[in-house]
C-alpha cells in the first residue's frame, strides 16, 4: 500500500510505499548536509521517490531535475511533486543515470545530489564467498564510475557533487571522483551511535576544484546511548 | 629547562622541554589507538622525545626502536628510557627516516607508529602566498612519500603502519600509502570538540593488505562544550 507521509519540513508531503521504497535517514541527511545552491540547476540523481529533491525545495529557488531508473518510483516522485505543488520547480525523468549526458548539456549543472543504491548484490556475494565476486566487484566499480563520469560531464566548473554512501566504499569513491576531475573537498561521517564505526558518509566534491584543504566535518550521531534520536537528528527531522 | 613529566601510565616518566619539544595529545592518542602487536619488532618513527614508544612499552613485549633526526631529542628519548629502566626493550637511533632501510632489513618489522612533524614550513607558505609554495608542496610530498617508501620496505607482509596526521593531508597520504603497497584499512578522526571539523586523524594501513573493508572508527572527542577533557580523554591520560 502506498501512503502519504509528512516530511516535517514546512508541511512537505511524500508518497511512500514499504513494498517498493521508503526514503531513508541517509536521504534526509544528504538534503540537509549536501551542497544546495540558492539558484541555478540541481539534479537529484538516483532520486527514488524524490525525498532529497523535495527537501531541497525548501532551501533553494534552483530548478531541480529528478533522475530515477524505476518507473514506479519515478511516478511516486512525480505524484509527490504535484501533491506539494512544486511542478514549476521540479521535473522527473525516468532514466538510467548513464544517460545523464543525453538529458543535460555539458557544463550546465550547479549541483548534483546523489543517494545511490548501496549495491545489495555485493552483500550477498560477501555472505556467499565467490564465485561471482569478480562480477559483483565490477558492477560496483561500474556504478561509482558511471556516476562520476556522468556527473563530471554535466557539472559546471566549480559545480558541486554531494554523494551519500557507505564508508567501506570511501577509497574507490575518492579515486573515481579524482579520475573524473571532481576534487574531494569535504566529508562528514554519520554514526548510528557515538561508539560505533561510521555507517554512512556524505562526500562533497567540486568539479576542477583546488586540491588544497580537504575537511573532515564534525561527526553526526543519530542516536544516543538510550537508543533515542539525538537533538541534532530531531532538529533535522523537524526542519530546523 | 628540561623537566621530568609523569606520563600517568603506571608511573612512566618522560623528559620534556618546552623550548625544544613536548609530547602532544596526538602522541598519546597514537600510542593508544595505533596498532601495537604483543611481541615482535616495533619502530617509533619520528620519535621526538620518545613518548609514543615509551607508552607502548606498557602494552607489549616487542622490541621498540626509536628513530629521531634531532640529536637533542634523541638524547632526551634515551634518558627517558633509562629513567624508566626500559633499556632492554627500547633502542634509540639518531637518524633520518630516509635511512630506515639502512638500519632495518627488508620485511622484518611488525608495526610502525609514526607521529611526523606537520610541516610548519607549509603553514608559513599558506600565510604568505607563494612564491615558494611549489617548494613547500614538494617538501610535503617528499616527507609523506619517504615515510611510506621506507615503511613499506621494512614492514613484513601484513605488518601495520599507524600514522597520526592532519585531515587536510588525508588524500595525499592515502595515495602515498597505496603507491607503496600499504593498504589503508582504518581511520579514526580526532575532534577537539564535537561541533568542530576534525583536527587530527590516525590512519592504519597494512602492508599488502586486502582492499576490502575500510573502516571509519568511532569519532574521538577531546573536550566537551565546557572546555573540559571528555571522560574518554581522561581515561586515556590515566592509562585506562
Amino acid at each position: 500500500m502506498e501512503r502519504i507521509d509528512d516530511l516535517n519540513f514546512n508541511g512537505l508531503k511524500i508518497i511512500q510505499s514499504n513494498e517498493v521504497f521508503s526514503f531513508s535517514i541517509d536521504a534526509v541527511l544528504l538534503a540537509h548536509f549536501g551542497y544546495v545552491p540558492k539558484k541555478g540547476k540541481i539534479i537529484d540523481l538516483c532520486a527514488g521517490n524524490g525525498a532529497v529533491g523535495l527537501l531541497c525545495t525548501e532551501k533553494t529557488k534552483a530548478s531541480i531535475d529528478f533522475i530515477e531508473l524505476q518507473p514506479r518510483l519515478a511516478e511516486m516522485a512525480e505524484q509527490s511533486i504535484a501533491l506539494n505543488k512544486k511542478e514549476a520547480q521540479c521535473h522527473v525523468h525516468c532514466a538510467d543515470l548513464k544517460e545523464l549526458s543525453q538529458y543535460f548539456a555539458h557544463d550546465t549543472i550547479d549541483a548534483i545530489l546523489c543517494n545511490p543504491p548501496y549495491f545489495p548484490v555485493r552483500e550477498q556475494q560477501l555472505q556467499n564467498p565467490n564465485p561471482h565476486l569478480a562480477i559483483a566487484r565490477h558492477e560496483i566499480y561500474a556504478e561509482i564510475e558511471d556516476i562520476m563520469q556522468q556527473a563530471s560531464y554535466v557539472l559546471k566548473t566549480k559545480g558541486h557533487l554531494s554523494l551519500v554512501h557507505r564508508p567501506d566504499r570511501f577509497l574507490p569513491i575518492l579515486e573515481a571522483m579524482q579520475r573524473h576531475q571532481i576534487t574531494p573537498k569535504k566529508v562528514r561521517f554519520i554514526y548510528s551511535k557515538m561508539d560505533r564505526p561510521a555507517k554512512a558518509m556524505i562526500i562533497e566534491g567540486i568539479k576542477n576544484g583546488s586540491k588544497e584543504g580537504f575537511i573532515v566535518e564534525p561527526p553526526f550521531i543519530i542516536q544516543n546511548e538510550n537508543n533515542e534520536y539525538t537533538k541534532e537528528m530531531m532538529d533535522i527531522f523537524h526542519g530546523k
